[in-house]
């Protein structure tokens, strides 16, 4: 099949076969940034752009890097530079840089929507590189990708998400890309941080961590969000650690070859254990590795470029 | 005929025939832009770097943006990772940067005449990419790129320029362009706003945009600058905005194939409507478009790369 | 000899032909920066990350410039713009990084041994861009280069670094690299600002400069470093400009071919008078211009690209 969407704005949007033509693509991919050479030309002389409202190491480096590979040219834009200073609009700050021809714009945006709103008035691409606690899309896509690449399947799988539900654009993007899939997933955290549509999604909820575990394959941990106010729905980061915290007895009770995910920056100590985090289980640096991969796949995709 | 300057400094300092020469070698570049491969190797192994001492979205981006689509290395510096925290004089970092052999150095500084200073003392190039309220060349070039653009010639036509004219650089160096041609420039706005030269240069002042805009080919219109005390200047931007913001009662006093400008970033709602910004007049997203064609230009020229 | 250390941490691990391998190596480069076109194509599709904790121009600026003149991407990360508003620890965020597969990460760091401890948890490539008070290792290079260039030998030299040496990363580096050659090193500044190290090193002690820089070969000033508290080790700036100042008369007591050198940002008036540092004796702009050519060349030895 060939992509044929102007935009990644949300794995809401995608079809199953989409998402594995993202997958599929990526892994073609992943190979390029373990050569010598590490770039190939497939997007000579295309334009991408960052533009970036929340502070951000990791996705932006990953897209930077993505693009870069591919040779792309990248213009990185953060708010703490920018023209939002002087008051203008997020509309007229993306339309005056599409009047500047990029080929796509990642935008990350604390306002659930923005990259939807921005794909109705522009021509060009645009990416979702997270907005407010909706979507993130490639983080789940990477997820997936992961998944499948140590497990070496997803129908099947027994995928347990632990955290602030609620309020993390994570969880909800992956439990997109599982409800795809045959798999059983759980969402496991305290009862202020379960959202009230989990099942409607087919999600199954669980308040103690030590059940919800049993048997899975994947844990995946989320980041307690301190900046976007998770912190004030528990009575304190020791006791979230204390019964949500992943702990290496939880890691006993999920299947002998589990992985451990979690899309950083980790609060080491508060929702996972170092000896966890660092332990043979944790798949947590692949997950890095393989996002740039799946952020060639998309710019690839979007772009279409020579091969 | 050739350029020779070493900089671009102002508007102030070109000839007529500089000016036609920067927008004619826009001209043949816009096209670049709108390839599939955007790129050229005109300025392959050239270094350009921006040094922005006040926040700037379009302005530096479309540097950026210009030089990368010629093949040039670009370096960004911004104030608040520069040195000048630590107290270092604008003088000793451009010398500093200038060691490091970089072709270009575009300029944007708070200070008036920032950029002329650092010319005499460096032997790179120099580019005004702003300097307080004195000039901003490459927006009055892309401007008047964009009125022949749209208007197919410039002598001829009436071009009014509308709000704080004694604080804007914009209107001083469209000013300086115009003023090569046989027009004829109006300037509307508070009398508060409105510079004691501009009789010399043989421009006319208007008090009431009403009577201003009759029969205009151009409306440019000028951001309200909070960043730099222009809002002392007016009793309330509410009152601004009902007096001196343009609205589509305006523009249909206008001639019938009027085009409205602005610089951008805009203040929607003070100095302009919603229905001018987005109408069929407004030829603001070109401007932009035509910045980057424009920045192109006078890196070609000032580099003289090969073609 | 060939270069065989994965990293760069600080001038004391290196035996003094690997110094000299990188001096003549930069030797080497210089010239590019120079050419019409200064780039090579040496590095292409390697990844070069600089990381800084700290705000600098010239260091961070001088890398990005090497390694884009040796055609390798590079990526900027910033404290301002980083994860660690979210608090994650360096050793996360430089692991998290490395899984993105860099060639050379470039660290600044305000905490010593900062780069020492990356390098024992990462594969790929640290350059130690300044850690704390300890070393700058680069600088050392470039201005060890700096000299043999001026001066046409480094054994015999005498040598007088002046300023704040028990805070400065630039005296301990420097003094690490000329002890492995037949010089007189002095230090010279006030006693609170003297290590007690200085002795074990066969650095001699002078309080007086009048005393210290006779006879010099070099004499090397040092930033009063405000943002790292060093001024609460003198009464007053202006007491510290009238006895450590650097000023012509004192050029008059060194050798009739002595050097000036500094390694920026300066201090006008406080550390060094105009006179001096814009005079005939001054080569702190051949300083930075011989940090490219040294940058370039750590890049080049670290990563083994194809020549």
């Amino acid at each position: 099949m060939n992509w044929t969407k102007k935009d990644l704005l949300g794995i809401r949007e995608l079809s199953k076969e989409e998402i594995l033509l993202v997958i599929d693509t990526a892994a073609s991919f992943k190979d390029i940034s373990r050569r010598e050479v590490k770039k190939v030309p497939t997007l000579r002389g295309k334009t991408v752009i960052t533009l970036f409202y929340e502070p951000s190491t990791r996705t932006r480096t990953s897209f930077e890097i993505a693009a870069k590979r591919l040779s792309a040219d990248t213009i990185n834009i953060s708010s703490s530079t920018s023209s939002y200073v002087k008051g203008e609009t997020l509309k007229d700050t993306a339309r005056n840089l599409e009047s500047m021809r990029p080929d796509v714009t990642v935008v990350r945006h604390n306002m659930p929507g923005a990259p939807h709103m921005l794909s109705k008035i522009l021509d060009s691409s645009i990416v979702n590189g997270g907005d407010g606690a909706h979507e993130h899309p490639t983080q789940a896509l990477l997820d997936l990708y992961t998944m499948r690449e140590k497990k070496g399947r997803i129908d099947g799988l027994k995928v347990v998400i632990i955290g602030d539900i609620a309020h993390s654009r994570v969880a909800r993007s992956n439990i997109f890309t599982l409800s795809h899939f045959d798999t059983e997933i759980v969402c496991a955290g305290p009862p202020t941080m379960m959202p009230p549509y989990l099942e409607d999604l087919g999600v199954k909820v669980e308040y103690d961590i030590n059940k919800a575990v049993r048997n899975a394959d994947v844990i995946m941990m989320l980041r307690i969000q301190k900046e976007r106010g998770g912190i004030s729905f528990i009575p304190s980061t020791r006791e979230y650690s204390t019964y949500y915290g992943l702990k290496a007895e939880h890691v006993k009770k999920a299947k002998k070859d589990v992985i451990i995910m979690h899309p950083g920056p980790m609060n080491r100590g508060i929702e996972i254990t170092d000896e966890v985090a660092d332990g043979p289980y944790s798949v947590i640096l692949d997950q890095v590795e393989n996002g740039v991969a799946v952020r060639m796949a998309i710019l690839y995709l979007l772009i279409g470029g020579e091969v």
